[in-house]
């Protein structure tokens, strides 16, 4: 709906003016990401992804495009509005998210980079990350049931038995039951290893959990006959902390010896969690009763189990960031080109706000962040592809290493961004932004969860800091800098400001990263203090480099609005976003000590 | 509440850990920025506040937030979550505002500066925001009742016959009735030339209004017997724009000539609003269908008339960004007193997250940008006094000049700065933010708005540059980077980690200034890019000038925990926050010129 309500006595509101976000998946920079800068169409050299050729490629694209721009997206705002809601012990969901669960998954995108063997398509994790990002961006609420079912199928191909991966594997991929993941506890959030929940051992090989866990998407909904729990839960005289930790797969209920789905098993909802936004998304407080679980992997191993499926959902959580970046960023700038309000500074009649010089930052900023961060999540995920798929073991080795570096820098900038440009969304609508009508501080509201789960942001730079930049001698930072190096001498000439602004950005990291180091060995608090920073300044120098590459590809395409768009923001970035690389690993060294002397029971003095 | 919920089957959230925030006014700080940093006792010299000596000062302070911490804070999670409801054309209170805005405006808070003439205390107007700083914190939703009511009353002071005053001004200065400003309209909001409601002149000197506001903060409730709107209009035959505006005072209820409420008038509410936050506070669609109204004021000079109020206003919505700004850091630092999880970086046992080095860099933030922007606010606030009551007349230029300059930068620096906190408060809580239930995540949702009304900060930044910096010759910025050299040269020797940076950004800012002023004349859309940057860039040397100031006083205090702090907080802001100067006031003179660049319809292209 768009334009001026009429002013009638049946109208709610009248002379109201009205644009309701319409998305439309952003297919265009998508199959530029995928073919021009990062030549996915090299995975089809792989004998594992040997159909992923890139008309196969563009075809997905378009397909879940279709499927989430007529059915999914629409039922974004319901979700909000409505939202998952628990009666007399079930979840009930908004009308619509079953029968799109259903179509999402029979049309198999559900398992659209699962094993054939269990009935995946088989295709590359990245393409499957293309369309998640289209997802997240329509509906992330929805995201939410297809990832964690994507997440649970992870954890058991990764470390389960083959009888415990025949039971359930086929079904996840292809969608007939859904699945979750359960870590946390009340005493456990960033704390994994204080779970408390128990597990023990029966005669026939089985054991029975007891406990209760709290924050579980998807925990329970009746969109599918079936839920496959991953539960992370403590032996009987296990070690403590993460050292005592042990998988366990969980079914909602049990499962027939034919594969049939039989009895309740003890698993249930207590309640739901009243949150700040992504309401289409039942976020369940969980409780086991002698529930029979089958362990997973190796006793007291859970957290290697764990880490497997972790590290992919915080690519998950990664893309449903920059999904919503992507709705924050296409929704207000369809706003402020028709909007009209104002005149321009020059002088004039009134015209759209998209010509005011302040409106154009905006937009400008969430279109750089959007489409930069589009390739560093991308690329990490065509390096996971690699690392699996390629023949070399060097290459599968360096792959690893991108992807290890790739995840927390991925999962905390993306999350960050969507937050920030949720914000500086509902700054584009002026008043009219704070309204629920208009659709666009939902954005804000679903967005800030992604900075805390799967992992705070900060836990992600912890991980960044204390063991990425450190691990195999420092070898994952130094890949990136080489990386950084050789994409400046191919394509420097074709974007000389924004190669520049990278020289400089590449040299600030480099030392905030030898800063760093040192600080691991001398004052590891100094370290936690910078993170966060370091982690921000790392990431923009990333998008530094995807800026300069799209720079270069686009530089050859023919002239038309796409093309414009590209050469433009890349200059933008490299101009106003860029340079603060500088200042966050100069004021990392600066304050990192400063952090640590004021004593607790002081900061509030009264 | 506080501590581990009991896992029982009558417990909606078994296992849960809770905190609720319990707002304590930040007494000792106020009076610390009052009395040490910014010496209100000075104005106890001029005669209109003779009576405002130290103690009377402390008194009030005290005595304000009793009330506000026993009475009007606990109503704050009410306000959002059961929020105000219009039903059957009436708009209903959350229980316990009512009786909350009779408390305060029959203790005389309503009136702290109103003129005794008209039943006001006569204090000072910084003592008054004094006050409204801790009423913003306690409950900002609430705090719009009084607020605008005070905005009510300043307009018609200003501006208005001694008749209309004789009717209104009392019965608005002790709170008996309760006032609103009315000025958006759908299609003007920023533009609010473009204002349609139409008043016709009656042969009784009245004028009969017609047409709707949207927007409209307390536009309707039953607290009070009687409502008073100050309306934006336009006079047949007006000239178009801003220079064909009036105002009127629009009462609910005529007054009959004896001063008591008389029949309605024909003004109603339409609708309220659905918004992200905020919800305690009605947000009316106001429709006037022959409303009699009183002009105030000279014809098409209403935007003359509404900038007085307007000014104050914003420095009222600054104050609202201050208060939330409070409850966000006070809020985040309990909690994180409280709550153990995780091993120090350096090892040992579990800990509170304020031990963390990652948490205290976010508490050391909220710490040093809440406490430095009370100082820029209230001394705004006490320049203001400074305008009216000097005997000197260079002195109350001066003191004018600064009034038109710190109101933009309190207005925007303080309401970016709540919706920045407010995201890290929930940071700093984890998982746990995002669930109502902690009552953490309001603080975001309620100050949004705060950004974009009584104009957007992007607004804010165009008079800071566009009028500010440009008028009487750039004296305006001139005063403050005098006033930032006399501080440096009286306290470096204090403070000199605080004063090196300060002299950085100092030199940073007035560059940019100075670029920023050729822009004017040469590239107006320039300016206009660079205008939010710079306006963040601006009040941050503001605050470097305020950590100065407060290290030099905090220094001579006896040695307790509110000395340390500030000691602390001091090096940290210069360390950590300051420095962000350099890299904005340097990125503006980059970007500015890329920014009109890209064509209008290429910001998306298929």
């Amino acid at each position: 709906m768009r334009g001026y309500a009429p002013a009638s006595p049946d109208n709610k509101y009248p002379h109201r003016y009205l644009t309701m976000p319409t998305f439309k998946a952003p297919v265009r920079d998508i199959n530029f990401v995928l073919n021009d800068v990062l030549n996915v169409g090299q995975l089809a050299e792989f004998e594992r992804y040997a159909d992923a050729t890139p008309d196969i490629v563009e075809g997905v694209v378009d397909e879940a495009a279709k499927l989430i721009e007529n059915q999914i997206a629409p039922l974004n705002q319901a979700g909000d509005t409505v939202g998952a809601q628990f009666k007399d012990g079930h979840v009930e969901m908004v009308d619509g998210f079953k029968e799109a669960f259903q179509a999402y998954a029979e049309n198999g995108w559900m398992g659209l980079s699962a094993d054939p063997e269990y009935g995946g398509q088989g295709l590359p994790f990245v393409l499957s990350k293309a369309v998640e990002d289209m997802l997240c961006a329509g509906n992330v609420a929805f995201a939410l049931y297809p990832g964690l079912t994507q997440g649970c199928y992870e954890g058991l191909e990764a470390n389960a038995s083959d009888e415990i991966k025949a039971t359930y594997l086929e079904k996840l991929a292809n969608g007939e039951w859904a699945g979750t993941m359960c870590m946390t506890e009340p005493q456990a959030g960033s704390d994994v290893g204080a779970v408390k929940t128990k597990a023990e051992p029966q005669d026939d090989g089985s054991y029975l959990l007891n406990g209760g866990k709290i924050f579980i998407s998807s925990g329970q909904h009746e969109m599918t006959p079936n839920i496959v729990h991953f539960v992370l839960a403590r032996l009987p005289d296990s070690p403590p902390g993460v050292k005592g930790l042990t998988t366990f797969v969980v079914p909602r209920k049990l499962v027939n010896a034919d594969g049939s789905v039989g009895d309740d098993n003890g698993v249930s909802c207590v309640s739901i969690e009243e949150k700040m936004g992504l309401h289409g998304s039942c976020t369940c407080t969980m409780q086991y009763d002698n529930a029979r679980g089958w362990m997973v992997g190796k006793p007291n191993q859970g957290i290697q189990s764990m880490f497997v499926m972790m590290n992919k959902a915080r690519i998950m959580v990664g893309m449903q960031g920059l999904g919503q970046c992507e709705l924050a960023t296409q929704t207000a700038i369809r706003y402020a080109q028709d909007r009209v309000q104002g005149k321009p500074l020059t002088g004039g009649d009134d015209v759209p706000i998209i010509a005011h010089p302040d409106v154009r930052r905006m937009l400008l900023t969430m279109k750089a962040i959007t489409e930069g961060a589009r390739v560093m999540a991308y690329e990490t995920s065509l390096y996971e592809d690699i690392s699996v798929a390629s023949p070399d073991e060097a290459q599968r080795e360096a792959a690893s290493d991108w992807v290890e570096l790739g995840t927390p820098l991925t999962k905390a900038f993306c999350t960050d961004a969507a937050v920030e440009l949720g914000s500086l969304a509902i700054q584009v609508y002026g008043g009219h932004g704070y309204i629920k009508e208009h659709g666009v501080e939902q954005i804000l509201r679903d967005s800030k969860i992604l900075c805390l789960y799967e992992g705070t942001n900060g836990i992600q730079a912890m991980d960044l800091v204390r063991r990425k930049i450190k691990m195999k001698g420092g070898a994952l930072p130094q890949r990136f800098f080489d990386k950084v190096e050789a994409e400046l001498e191919t394509y420097a000439g074709d974007a000389p400001e924004v190669a520049d602004a990278l020289r400089t950005a590449l040299a600030a990291l480099k030392d905030g990263t030898a800063w760093l180091q040192q600080q691991l060995k001398d004052d590891p608090d100094a370290a936690g203090a910078g993170a966060v920073p370091y982690q921000r300044a790392f990431a923009l120098t990333w998008l530094g480099m995807n800026w300069l590459r799209m720079a270069a590809k686009a530089k050859v395409l023919p002239d038309d609005a796409f093309k414009q768009g590209k050469l433009a923001t890349a200059k933008f970035f490299a101009a106003a976003i860029l340079p603060e690389v500088g200042s966050l690993c100069s004021s990392i060294q600066r304050n990192a000590s400063l952090t640590m002397d004021l004593p607790a029971e002081a900061f509030l003095a009264a």
